[in-house]
C-alpha cells in the first residue's frame, strides 16, 4: 500500500447528488448549504443540475440556487445535465463544469433518460461540441458502471464501450457511477484496470454510494490504483430509489476522515466539514448516516474522569 | 489484488460483542439469535462472555444461556473472559474455545479490568495453561490494538510487547481488536504486517468496529495481507459505550455480501443470515446499521413494470 497517492480531488455532490433523493427542501436551505460546503476547502462542488421539473422537482430551482449563493473563487462549482436541452439551460447560467449522463445499462437509461443508451451517446458528442464552444468542460459520467438494478451486472466490455464513445467524442473526463452501491473492491480493480489499458490518458473519477456499506472498500482499491478524484455526499445525504431507507453516496466526512488518517491530503478541515454536515441534517430534517458526525473523529478523546 | 485469499473463516460475535453493547435482553431472546446464527453456515460463534455481573448485566445469564442452546456440531462456540475467575466459570460450564482479552492501553485496560495491562498479562500465562489443561484453546485479544478512546494512538510496539507475552505465554491465537474503530487501513497494513514479521507462526484474527465508517476498507487492507480470520456482528449489532448512537462491530451480512461478490467464499448463506438479522433487530427492538439488510443483495433485482 506503499504507493497511494499524497493527495486526492473531492468533489462535494450532497446539494445535488444528495438533495435529489430527498424530499424536496427550500431554496434558501440550499444556499446556506452549498455556501456552507464551499467554506470547507473542498475543491469541487456539483451544484445542481438542470432536469426536467417533473422528473426530479428538488432541483426545479436550479438557476435561483445558483444565482443566490455567494461563488467562493477557490471552488469549481459543476452542473449535471441529462441532455442537450438541459446544457443549453446550464450554459446560459454560466456553468463552466458540466457534467451529463448516461447509463451503462440500456433499461436504466431507458428509465432515467427515455431513451437507449445508444441514443444517449449520439447526442453526447454534440453535447461536448457545444460546452467546448463556449469554453466548458464536460465529463461523462457513465451510470450503472458496476451493476444495473434491473439488469444486474453490466459487462465491463459495455461500460468500456460507452467509454469509448465518450473519449471519441471529445469528453475532458470520465466518471464512474456506482448508481445503486453495487460496486465491491474487486469489480472497481477490475473496471478502473481495464479502462486505464485502453484510454490511459482520460482523466477518471470514481462516484460511489455505501447502498450496501462497501463505499470505503472501494475508495480503497480505487487508490491503491492511484485515482484521485472522487464523489462524495456531505453526512451520506441522499439515498437509493431502488431501495428505501438505504444510504445514499458515500459520505464525505467519513471518506475524508479516513483518507487524511491513511496521510493522504484532502485540503478539507474536517471540523467545518461536520459542521456543514449537522446543517445538512438540519435541512432535510433527519439523521444522516454520516459516521464520523456521531462518532466524532478518532483523535477526539474521551476524558478520563 | 489477485492473491486474495479463497475462503475465510468468520467468527459471529452478535451474540457477546453485540448484545453486550445493547439494552439487556431476555435469555430466551439469546437462545434464539444463537440458533438462528448458527444455523447460517457461519463456523464460530463467541457465544457469551464470563463478567462481573455487575460489571456487565448484558452477560450474567451466560450459563442459563449455554445450557439452553442447541449446540450445534459443526459450530464452534467461544466465551469471552476478562480473568482467571472467568476462564474457571467457562471451564467449568464446558467451553473448549477461550478468548481472554487484554488492552495494549494502560487505561483502557484499567478502565476495563481495573488493573494495568502488565498485571493482566501477568494473569494471561496462567489463564493459557488452565485452559490447555483443560484440552481448551486460549486466544489472547488485545483491545485497543490500533487506539485507545482515552490515550490516543497506540504505538505499534507497545501492541507488539503484548503479542510478545501472549505468545510467549502459549496462546493458540491473537486477534487484534479495533475495539472503539479507531482503525484505518494504512494502521492495518502496518500492525499486521509488523506481527507477521515478529511472529509468522502465530494464527492472527482481526475484530473491526465500523463506528467511524472505516470497516469494511479495513478488512480489505487485510484481506490483501492474505488474513482468513474476520469477527463480525449480525445486523452491525452492538454500538460503541464511547461514544452514544455510534455503530458497533462490523456488520456480517454486508462483510459476507462484499467478500462472496470478491469470490471469497465464507460458507455462510446469506439469506439466512439476513433472517437472523432481522431476528436480531426484534430482540433489540430498533433497526440496526446493517446496510445489505435494507438494500437487499446487489443480486436482488427491481422488476421493470
Amino acid at each position: 500500500m506503499s504507493d497511494l497517492p499524497a493527495t486526492i480531488s473531492v468533489r462535494e455532490v450532497g446539494p445535488r447528488d444528495g438533495l435529489q433523493n430527498e424530499d424536496p427542501v427550500p431554496t434558501g436551505a440550499k444556499v446556506r448549504l452549498l455556501d456552507a460546503l464551499a467554506g470547507t476547502g473542498v475543491q469541487r462542488i456539483e451544484a445542481v443540475s438542470f432536469v426536467h421539473p417533473r422528473a426530479i422537482p428538488q432541483m426545479a430551482d436550479a438557476d435561483e440556487v445558483w444565482a443566490a449563493i455567494a461563488r467562493n473563487p477557490a471552488v469549481r462549482y459543476s452542473a449535471l445535465v441529462p441532455n442537450l436541452r438541459g446544457t443549453e439551460r446550464a450554459l446560459a447560467a454560466g456553468f463552466t463544469d458540466i457534467e451529463v449522463v448516461v447509463s451503462a445499462s440500456d433499461t436504466h437509461n431507458r428509465r432515467n433518460l427515455n431513451r437507449s443508451t445508444a441514443e444517449s451517446l449520439d447526442e453526447i458528442a454534440g453535447i461536448i461540441g457545444r460546452c467546448h464552444a463556449h469554453g466548458a468542460t464536460c465529463q461523462v459520467i457513465v451510470a450503472t458502471a458496476y451493476g444495473c438494478p434491473y439488469e444486474g451486472d453490466v459487462p465491463v466490455s459495455r461500460v468500456l464501450g460507452v467509454v469509448d464513445r465518450a473519449v471519441a467524442g471529445g469528453a475532458d473526463s470520465i466518471c464512474f457511477g456506482d448508481t445503486t452501491g453495487m460496486a465491491t473492491p474487486t469489480r472497481v480493480t477490475r473496471l478502473v484496470g481495464e479502462t486505464r489499458s485502453a484510454h490511459p490518458d482520460a482523466p477518471l473519477g470514481l462516484h460511489f454510494h455505501n447502498t450496501r456499506g462497501t463505499g470505503l472498500a472501494n475508495v480503497l482499491a480505487a487508490l491503491e490504483l492511484g485515482v484521485t478524484d472522487f464523489d462524495a455526499s456531505v453526512g451520506g445525504l441522499g439515498g437509493c430509489p431502488y431501495a428505501p431507507g438505504a444510504s445514499g453516496n458515500v459520505c464525505t466526512e467519513d471518506l475524508v476522515h479516513m483518507v487524511e488518517d491513511m496521510g493522504i491530503g484532502t485540503g478539507i478541515d474536517l471540523e467545518a466539514l461536520l459542521d456543514a454536515s449537522r446543517l445538512a441534517e438540519d435541512v432535510v430534517g433527519r439523521q444522516l448516516p454520516s459516521q464520523v458526525l456521531r462518532a466524532g473523529p478518532r483523535t477526539r478523546l474521551t476524558p478520563v474522569d
